[in-house]
């Protein structure tokens, strides 16, 4: 393997020509020089080989993951992605892998509109670290707006990125297409952005699915000040999953797998027509799950009648 | 040792009250959501523990570090620092190591007047990526912008860190006082923040001193389209050197030591007195050590004459 040094493989795989007028200065320099206007939302996600993502992951997939998760986290306040850095720690320089992390990363970037900016590559073990930058909405969505009353959404299907991950690990060589659907939702999470950036100023609370459904909706709870119910028979659970998991596992999943990267938000009653038109005209289905109470409890409901939830969500430590 | 969930480590470490009004959301949200006027600087740096700092470093010199070679990046650019994030990725969460690293890290925070606005704990090995967010200066300072003729600075004094990093290692239990000063350099780098501020708009170019002077006065350089000069006889090199190393020695560590974090910077023959007045006024010393030249070759000259220069600097794989 030819041995590339820190400033051969910023050169060759990630100082790309950057389209956006308001990158004064790119990488290059001590730091990066971008004009913003207003205030600006800022977020900043770490992943760790063999934690956050199998360390044979493909590389692409890595760099997609790396870019997504923060890309969801402005999603999550509504924000519009404009600038991204990238702190890369490596075992090797291996210009395959690097290639295709460059890929990933760029492939999603590039959908965005997104400007990697500047970073670090530094040798150690597989870390890979994304700052992400974005123009904040006027009203920003935050965790700790919700009110009791309010209805509670999720965006598309949870639970598939945590079957996928099983799916992934299994390894089973006669993987059918339910598995690989799943599979390619671990592999590839799909920031929601546009529809946070439509919901914010309507929507009272948002947070985006990382940790599981009722580990984030806890932390929105928690933030906001009550409880909510989640009426679990509403779970949207896609057709993959609904295929190679029995109902139960299946909503098992969706409450407490990770890595969906879907949002979940609280609206007020009144607001719900305007949410489901919204979601129709970008195209992100939207599901409404349940209601924020006063507490502080999350409970689960089937068939209005009190089910326990088992959702431990995901632990960091 | 009690254990720490991620989000106790972030409520008792790092989530303190923020001063600063244009930090409209904080820790604790999906994103942060921050006021910025004009243009911003953007810097990130990641350090491996055992490859950027020993290991067992003191924890406040880790949280001190971590920040400051971030600051020194604004500092090269001439930015006002304002914001930064941390991603601290760690083998346990033990809470004396966790409030060494905050009370080092708050310390130099809240000197340079930054607030921590968000950031990601993980767990594996000692890795912290620090960014860093600063107001950008109506003129940034540049790698680029060196001229031929222009003359080379250099603030404080160099070779320090390195020398107090090699002290370190030895582990001397007699270790004078200028032993203990040069790891004392070592271990709280001050990032010439108020001197890169200054600076802005008058130097022509700028770096700063991480990987070592010769290394980094070759990027700086190879950026402006320039070659350079060194009079070794005026490396400023501090009285705990001097007292420890050998003349040559302390030369070769002031020229390929890294870790000083001083600047470099190019001005015009006609600023040079305009530099010392601001130096005086600040109060950072500035040494004139060269000349940037037509070319692209960096070298050395001793009472006159050229003297080869044995100055690689730090490789990063």
């Amino acid at each position: 393997m030819p041995k590339l040094g820190e400033f051969e493989i910023i050169e060759r795989f990630f100082a790309r020509a950057v389209a956006d007028p308001a990158v004064r200065v790119g990488i290059g320099d001590d730091a990066a020089i971008v004009a913003t206007e207003g205030e600006i939302a800022v977020a900043v996600d770490t992943l760790v080989a063999g934690t956050h993502f199998p360390a044979d992951l493909a590389a692409d997939a890595i760099g997609h993951r790396a870019l997504a998760v923060n890309l969801s986290d402005l999603a999550a306040v509504g924000a519009k992605p404009r600038f991204a850095t990238l702190a890369l720690c490596l075992k090797q320089a291996d210009p395959d892998w690097l290639g295709g992390f460059a890929a990933g990363f760029f492939r999603l970037a590039e959908r965005h509109g997104v400007s990697l900016i500047g970073g670090d590559t530094t040798k150690g073990p597989l870390i890979v670290t994304v700052g992400v930058i974005g123009d904040a909405p006027r009203t920003p969505l935050l965790r700790s707006g919700g009110r009791p009353g309010d209805r509670i959404f999720v965006s598309g299907t949870v639970g598939d990125a945590a079957a996928g991950l099983e799916q992934l690990a299994a390894r089973t060589a006669q993987a059918g297409a339910a598995a690989r659907a799943l599979i390619e939702r671990f592999r590839y999470p799909e920031p929601r952005v546009a529809l946070g950036r439509a919901l914010a100023g309507l929507a009272h609370a948002a947070i985006d699915v990382s940790d599981g459904l009722a580990a984030d909706l806890a932390h929105l709870c928690r933030l906001s000040g009550c409880g909510a119910v989640i009426d679990l028979g509403a779970l949207p659970l896609s057709e993959p999953l609904r295929a190679l998991y029995a109902i139960e596992d299946a909503e098992t999943l969706a409450l407490s797998g990770g890595d969906d990267y879907e949002l979940c938000f609280a609206v007020a009653p009144a607001d719900v027509g305007r949410v489901r038109d919204i979601a129709a005209r970008i195209g992100t289905p939207v599901s409404e799950i349940g209601e924020l109470e006063p507490g502080g409890a999350i409970e689960g409901r089937r068939d209005g009648r009190p089910v326990a939830l088992a959702a431990a969500g995901y632990v960091h430590f």
